[in-house]
């Protein structure tokens, strides 16, 4: 039974003088309360501090991180609790968990594997392998830990030492998990939402209609005209700010934000509400309602996240049976110089603006992300996503950012993530990567240890606060 | 004179703890028999056993990666015995060579100097650098090697070690020099055709109807129909199956694969036929048609690779002169995730389906193909080809696909050469650098030595076999 | 108060045996005169011996990589003496000196930390970090310093031991300082003119007109046909070859080749001089005209460098209030094999034509730079630029360039700077990362030390010298 431990140096430089300073660097933020500015936990998990209630449905149905490499070798989504949410019986849930362990190789080199590791040893203090043989024992451990309240959500919030939470909630959501948290004066965190709006903005849904009747009647606005739409989408805004929103997170096709004249707006949305509008004219209403959320951001205050450039749901059939978000997103290429141009015309140098860019296209990095964070005043690069959210990766990221950008132009780490027990790993994986390529430069001797220092403090607390507005 | 010497230690990481785990890794696969399922050896070589008759047709010639960079500098390709296959007089090679010698710093930091090298030391124990000053002497001494027995293909074989080659084959090709080989029980070696149709899939082309033609007539099938042409293509794809192919091989402009429906794409093909069709329909056939291929594979089995985002003959007047593949192809940008959308909702989750990508273009890999090949059961991400088959482009690879693929969606080292000699460098080269990333994550603590060796095992052994069903 | 040393070892790698190496092929170059072939230094301050003004307009105000990254930061681009040559008084100047210095933290990790270190250390001997505390003093010695003669243009081109210096000049200018240069006997310094002639070749832009006429009278030469503006291009670029220039420059939003035929260029020609010309067709006149300056390089001899895919002036309400060149520009996706492709077919292998090609999208490198370069005799791959003018940029740069087309291909180093005193500093960069990369091929067993040497002293002094016709 292969053990499994935690070394201190993990992905620390392998050169012995920049390890030291690494570790250094390292030691000076280890311990840093955590900012989450964005990611998918669910509010009620936290609200109603739900006991977690298996492993599986915990650690692996809702994190498509894992189960899409799974379907790759062949396994059925439905043998892994997919979509998650559905019920669970004890010996289906075994059963995926099996398979799971037993399909462990499959993660090696990956950072699912990291983060699993992490969960199993310093969450759970199950240090063995997971495989065939050691898979009934772990189920059986973790499913034992689960049932004791140290592992309630709320208890985790406060060993995790989670600060802040963002959630990602829709514009018609009552918010009333985050009105809860606040209203309870034993929780010591911050749990805020996220206004996530891509649905009403994406006039060639096939539900659109719907969603805006319902977006109306939830603001109290008559959404039958353009000008109706953004004074309900204000009105829900300003409904989130007063739950303590702190931002706003948009994913669409592209980056595109060339918006409409505005008697063609009226129009475009006009049709788009009879159902008949060509895949043109949609998508220029598209750019144009999105438009409109960064201009009433630049009035309330929301940091506004961009996480364009993914292929949502690649695969119809397993989108017909299972539902989105089982892993069959396939990223895109992106471009944002010429696609952000109308949009950074109107607000790039608005003091009251601020906008976060997500990618999963590493090319645009030191070709469009760090010039763009570079020169305008609203615009930080953000952290990179999803696929490249992982130890090289990040390496990639930093070299190609800092060099023209610096670091005050970062948004600082972004979790992302459903799964919850990893929140810490990966900060703390976050952590230690920007420790080590800070140790790089001073390896090198382009940094003093000083400066590195004030930049790892920078990256890891005070950008969050700044770009997101926390000290507000 | 300068020596040249191979260091047991090449291309295994600087890093002293690293290193010491590379070499052990690196130990375990240095002796495994070589898997080449793609490459461009001429099975009659190898069939007849021809001996090889000059160094320059055997080294130089048909190896377009050194005759363009010596063309490049200034060198005509005619003085270099280009095209391949025109017969060579003594003094032109050996001018030739000459040629390549003294401009033998040309190659510093490349890939071909890191397998000439080999080539040279290895294969003909001849540790000395090519200078003007050695170049008749490493003539001399090369030609003298391979007039002896040792020196033919099939001695090489077996010294090689090649337990499989895959060749390049014409749909229409008869296929005699594999049965021979088949037939031979002396010969121990399992050496297979290739399907490689992509001039009969083009009708722009303008011998595509003597083509179509000459597929009917070689396959005993009427090809005037869209039908006839898909009969044709099975026929002879399950002659190659009986030859012991085990994949087509697919290199077009792009991966387009969006099929037209079949009514228009009887009329496209019909008026392909005719001579007359505009060019975006004759490329929306190409797409039919390489769609087609897709679903007669996934009832032969024979799995699919594609190469796509190649321009061929960039130069006319070169090629005019002297044919293809004479290093005058560039690559250009190529897209995955929607072009390969229709052909992925078709077959991807075909559990008799299997599709390897390669490209060219690095900037895919995280992007597309690692999230490809990390959902869907039928894709694999093929290795880096080409331009990019080098040293550091390898671990720019590895680091690129692994943190969300793992190992196991890896179709394994592919070496794609004429350039036969070069084989057991070639994939010499893969397995350390295999092992020295693999190393490096040891050294990250990302990954327990056990698990790095098994992985290693994987990339070099059991991916290859299952990706191309070598066990079947 | 910090100091501030430089490190010997800067940038040489961290692995104790690769940097010996490094070392030892540093100090091989580290004292051979500069070559800058291409650059923004104004030759008046060279010819008329122009001391410096103030530190800020030496420092601050031309070098748009810092003030860009003050801009983002907040710093309105007026408190910096933007746009420069704006007479700064003294406390304006003092005041932009004290928010540099109080930012300098914006900067670390940056390209441009290291360029200014090596200024204050190396060039005025102030081994002051910058910050609030230190700005006074920091501005009272550099203002202290350059009111000294050593300190003067000449003197520095002198101690910096510049031995050929291009600038970047308007095909109309007079080029007198160049004559008063060449005149000079006092002088040994090379000070050459370099060909931009962008403007003139976009027959969208609203001055077009005026600048077509203005050629004409410059040149001498009737402009009015399509024919006249050939030779009065004619006629300039001779006028430049005169005055000693090497090369011409061309900085268009792509490398779009693709010529109209002559009668319809004709046609197009007098249809942008009318200003009635759609953009499609004018566009299609652009590619003509940059076409025909391939041309013209086969008769004239002149270098042809392009550095296309830049958005420049993104932010117009900063161009209107500042003009360009103040860091508003933003690098996008660029294409070079489709896009050269009609260029190449014509002059490619024409044997008195030389073209270096620059980007600032890392993307082409391994996939259509060194390709391109490999093949066709007429072709270099220029350095990284701008903002990938970096350590790690550079290191990217050659492991994505080095493996398929060697280091014989490469322009060398272009510094591309108006910061004039920090050219020594970007060079010595450039030579130590060489030094490092070849010394990282030294480790990996893939060059022997006499190689690494050898690839050095051309990429450091022979390939400039031949791509650049330095000894013609």
């Amino acid at each position: 039974m292969a053990q499994m431990t935690l070394h201190p140096d993990r992905l620390l430089p392998a050169d012995p003088a920049a390890r030291q300073v690494a570790r250094r660097l390292y030691e000076s933020v280890r311990d840093a309360p955590i900012l989450s500015p964005h990611g998918h936990v669910p509010p009620a998990w936290i609200a109603d501090d739900i006991p977690f209630t298996d492993p599986v449905s915990l650690l692996i149905s809702p994190d498509h991180y894992i189960t899409r490499l799974l379907h790759a070798d062949g396994v059925a989504l439905s043998d892994l609790g997919v979509p998650p949410g559905t019920p669970l019986p004890e010996s289906a849930a075994r059963a995926a968990w099996r398979i799971f362990c037993a399909r462990w190789p499959l993660f090696a080199g990956t950072a699912m594997k990291y983060w699993m590791e992490s969960v199993l040893v310093d969450v759970f203090g199950l240090a063995v392998r997971p495989s065939a043989d050691t898979a009934d024992a772990l189920y059986d451990a973790i499913a034992e830990r689960i049932a004791d309240p140290p592992y309630r959500p709320r208890a985790l919030m406060d060993r995790f030492d989670i600060a802040f939470l963002a959630t990602t909630d829709d514009p018609c959501d009552d918010l009333d998990h985050h009105a809860k948290l606040a209203a309870d004066p034993s929780f010591r965190h911050r749990v805020t939402p996220t206004f996530r709006p891509d649905r009403y903005l994406e006039p060639a849904r096939p539900d659109w209609c719907d969603l805006t009747a319902r977006l109306g009647a939830v603001a109290g606005v008559d959404t039958s005209t353009f000008a109706g739409w953004i004074e309900a989408m204000r009105v829900r805004r300003e409904y989130f700010v007063r739950h303590g929103a702190v931002s706003s997170d948009h994913a669409h096709t592209d980056a595109a934000t060339e918006p409409l004249p505005p008697h063609e707006a009226e129009r475009a949305y006009a049709d788009a509400l009879t159902g008949d509008i060509e895949p043109a004219r949609a998508k220029a209403l598209q750019q144009t309602l999105l438009f409109e959320q960064a201009r009433l951001a630049t009035q309330d205050g929301l940091t506004m996240t961009l996480h364009p450039g993914v292929y949502r749901n690649h695969s119809t059939a397993d989108f017909e049976r299972f539902g989105p978000d089982v892993g069959a997103d396939i990223p895109m290429g992106v471009e944002f110089t010429r696609s952000l141009h109308p949009l950074l015309e109107a607000f790039g140098e608005d003091p009251n603006f601020t906008l976060v860019l997500f990618t999963i296209d590493e090319t645009v990095y030191s070709r469009e992300l760090a010039p763009l964070a570079g020169f305008y005043p609203s615009v930080y690069y953000g952290a990179p996503w999803w696929f490249i959210d992982a130890p090289d990766a990040i390496r990639r990221f930093r070299a190609a950012t800092t060099e023209s950008a610096g670091f005050t132009r970062s948004s600082g780490f972004i979790d992302d993530t459903r799964a919850f027990l990893s929140i810490p790993a990966r900060h703390d994986m976050a952590r230690r990567l920007d420790a080590g390529f800070l140790a790089g430069l001073v390896a090198d001797h382009r940094l003093a240890e000083d400066e590195a220092l004030a930049a790892l403090h920078q990256l890891t607390v005070a950008n969050p606060r700044k770009v997101f507005h926390l000290d507000a």
